[in-house]
């Protein structure tokens, strides 16, 4: 074993917690910043370790990043959950609420959820992007069982578009909301485009709600369905 | 006037056609390569200009994709307007079937809608931002007067969030459903994967349907809604 092999041969264990590691420096630099800001240099700075040693964890920034968007999946999915099954009376008004309450409380996965499919997935390995989707795909099992329980006029097909919803728009709207210093004072300066000033969470949650009123209508809405 | 000013000093039209041709050459790439691949010294060497040349007329790269981006609007709202008009029992599914098929027969607007407000609304100056939202609000005009004449029980805060949820979801979508060549790959190899295929019109379609249906319904349904 030459020297340079032993150093890379660390014990699995070892290697978990340099990940781990690696990882916890990306998200702190994430929420201090926002995601586009940090690079791999300053992730390498704040783990003390240099950025030619961090390529053997993580090959590119963006498979941090991806790492950190399965993350908080597996963060959102059971608090989601547990939020749903918390609901008395459950209808499309406080089951939108919980999933608009959830996503607005964690601007960082919101930033993620929007960079993940136009930046993040485009900048990494095929098996990167396969641990990435079956890690989503796993932590929406835990929220179609709540919605079921809660909803149970939703069916499948139906959640899966409530979820996707959710997420696609709030990603978007974390980004329309959350513009640059200058940008911020624009909108507030010209009454012209007051309407650019974008409340991630009462937008999401009225939208939502009409979303999961129309799937969840009275057989009398069913006909206006497409064939 | 030195000889640096007289060359930057075209005439108005001039400048006018120069901009045009340099817009043309980043709609054509962007529309083979996809927006991302696009640089400014792709789109300088289609247009025959020297790099140094095309910055007298543009800053950055994504001044000019905002620009295509407001073109886009400015080329969809009408197109939109006038296929609202021409539905002939105006309810919540031909409505969204509208909004749907006009955004999913644009493939590039969608790719531009995600970008802007994560790529391209970052790198440009306050007024490139300013001139961007103006446009795109007074495009909205157009959609709001059709949506009034077809969906009268659609109120002018409804029809912004359904504008608002279609350009999100039709972005969001449309990137989820064209990953490079490798992804696509996988996910038609992989069967646990299968959910990851997406196609951007029937999906927008039934979410925009219940959208528009839960905003559209009787009071009943009325008190659901958030207070």
């Amino acid at each position: 074993m030459t020297p340079s092999e032993f150093q890379r041969a660390r014990s699995p264990e070892a290697k978990r917690l340099r990940e781990a590691a690696i990882l916890d420096a990306a998200r702190a630099l994430g929420a201090e910043h926002g995601i586009r800001q940090v690079t791999l240099t300053d992730i390498a700075a704040r783990t003390g370790m240099h950025k030619s040693a961090l390529l053997r964890y993580f090959e590119t920034r963006e498979e941090i990043f991806l790492r950190l968007t399965a993350a908080g999946w597996q963060e959102w999915a059971p608090a989601l959950s547990a939020r749903l099954r918390e609901i008395e009376e459950p209808g499309p008004a406080t089951v939108a609420r919980a999933f608009a309450a959830t996503l607005a409380e964690r601007g960082m996965f919101c930033d993620l959820l929007a960079q993940a499919p136009l930046n993040l997935e485009r900048n990494v390995s095929v098996d990167a992007v396969r641990e990435f989707k079956l890690a989503t795909l796993a932590a929406r099992e835990d929220i179609f069982t709540a919605l079921d329980e809660q909803l149970p006029l939703l069916d499948r097909a139906g959640a899966l578009d409530v979820i996707a919803t959710a997420v696609a728009l709030a990603g978007a709207f974390w980004q329309i909301a959350t513009p640059g210093p200058e940008i911020a004072e624009l909108y507030r300066s010209d009454p012209r485009l007051a309407h650019a000033v974008l409340e991630v969470e009462p937008r999401l949650t009225r939208i939502l709600t009409a979303t999961i009123s129309g799937m969840t209508a009275a057989p009398a809405a069913q006909h206006l369905r497409p064939h």
